[in-house]
């Protein structure tokens, strides 16, 4: 339970999945008292949850190495471990991505071939979602890695979407085969020579939302700046929106018609905030959850999370990368 | 006079320059009867432009090696020869960015020391621009390179706006020293250890638009994606409120309040519709638009490389890069 928001979004967005998702036990872990205070606080019920008292915590700034060496007693190391034992059969968390995905890497079994773990998510768009990854894991890729991308986010759309043959897209700057890095270019011949995967070429920026693919590849360290500009640009624009509505009357009046609607919105075009971002690629669901999670993002990742497991994703996608 | 829309954005673009612009000569380099006859239907006077017949033209998916060989009589060609010469004082184009960044590297002397021109375009944000490089020129870079982006970008705001130690940051997936890829870190390292530079540190994918740097340096692979994924956000969004207006009578009366509003704000925000990217580091103003650039972006990009040239751009940024 930490995040930049820490209990003020976690604990709300725990009360309200325990709410409405059905069969969902909940099990938080990190400073008891700190929980029960502001369950207190917030008059939520602490019984309806399994609180484990574990006193540390992994800060936003520790490197991967520190939490693997020094953080067994951290909220995010048991977690991990809990899953590992299989007490738990999902973990989210809003903490330190890096740790996250190295604790993970560590204390969990890989599925069958995978090299790199790589987190992915949906992007909304127009008629369907896109699924996008890698979204930080993997911050420097080899091209066959890029390759293992593609064929878990593939064999993820198959499972969740029944869909036979994912279209597959890698982002790059340009459709022409000459376009790109070096990685790019070499990950783009061995997608072709791929059977198993239905490679539809490269993909631009402009076209994240416009689902001309099911799956977008690109290493971590582009994805997680893609992801982060889709927010950033989202935001100016509700910035902008409510600045044209306050600076004239005619603009004052439009803008209480235009609230509800509104409302919310920078929340739903948010990819981040849209659903929560899963590890793929490990024995166990693993959800990350932005670090400045409000109460509504944290909770879309923990219903993420629960979905994911009650559906057995993991194995499911294991059987689906053996199969093809 | 090609891109995308070709004649049909780029010929009332020039009209519309030539009416708005004092002191504007602009010299029209395309097959001439094309031109011609686009000035008819559109009753445009052709007089008022200098015409050019070029029988050749790069195509979109053209390489830069074929543009160098094979091209000399295309109209990309022609126009950075006539800058090299003299004839002009600065070229716009909205073809081929690896041509036009392989002409113009083949054909103009670079500012004295430069390895690589970058291509720079202001971001609209809170409070002001920031200058963001390379969006594309460059797409598998040194970390030696990247400073020098660094410096021209730095050298363009203090001469653009005065500002004497202009903020510059690396743009990375996190704001700690331990984030990002191996060129990252050691652009970080020497960015800091740079007298001539104001170095603020990692900035992160939000923050395109907060206007916390006035400089943002990144390689052009990552920088050309993030600048696409602004605009597919923009459009997104854009295309979004436009169906939630569609959906009710609330909405359709809210539609009708908002329309004015709206108009021209995808414009508005698509950075690179903003104002067009200027190619820094060679001895003339070359500015590259939008491949599928309207009219008025067009228009844009022939404004700022008229301001560019008026200024004497190209010189003061070189004299300023010997200053520091």
């Amino acid at each position: 339970m930490s995040g930049d928001h820490g209990l003020r979004s976690s604990l709300p967005a725990a009360a309200k999945a325990i709410a409405e998702i059905p069969h969902l036990k909940l099990t938080l872990l990190g400073q008891k008292q700190a929980m029960l205070d502001e369950c207190q606080r917030r008059a939520i019920d602490p019984s309806q949850f399994t609180l484990v008292d574990v006193p540390d915590v992994i800060g936003m700034d520790e490197s991967p190495a520190v939490a693997l060496r020094k953080k067994q007693d951290s909220s995010m190391y048991k977690a991990i471990e809990l899953l590992r034992d299989g007490q738990v059969e999902g973990v989210v968390s809003a903490g330190n991505t890096g740790a996250l995905v190295a604790l993970s890497r560590f204390l969990l079994e890989r599925s069958p071939g995978i090299r790199r773990p790589a987190m992915c998510a949906p992007l909304p768009g127009d008629g369907g979602d896109t699924y996008m990854l890698d979204l930080g894991a993997n911050v420097d890729c080899k091209a066959e890695e890029l390759v293992q991308f593609a064929e878990m986010g593939s064999a993820l759309v198959t499972c969740l979407k029944g869909i036979e043959a994912p279209r597959v897209a890698l982002l790059n700057i340009g459709e022409e085969a000459s376009k790109g890095t070096e990685l790019v270019r070499q990950t783009a011949e061995l997608l072709a020579a791929e059977p198993s995967l239905n490679y539809i070429g490269f993909i631009e920026g402009f076209d994240l939302f416009t689902h001309k693919a099911d799956v977008i590849v690109c290493d971590g360290f582009v994805g997680n700046i893609a992801l982060k500009v889709c927010e950033g640009t989202a935001s100016y624009i509700s910035r902008q929106l409510k600045g044209r509505f306050r600076r004239s009357w005619y603009g004052l009046i439009s803008g209480l018609f235009v609230q509800p609607l509104l409302k919310n919105f920078k929340d739903d075009i948010n990819p981040d905030e849209y659903n929560g971002a899963a590890l793929l690629g490990l024995s166990g669901v693993v959800v990350k959850s932005h670090g400045g999670s409000s109460k509504k993002s944290f909770y879309s990742a923990i219903r993420h999370a629960a979905k994911a497991a009650e559906q057995d994703l993991p194995r499911r996608i294991a059987q689906q990368l053996t199969l093809t």
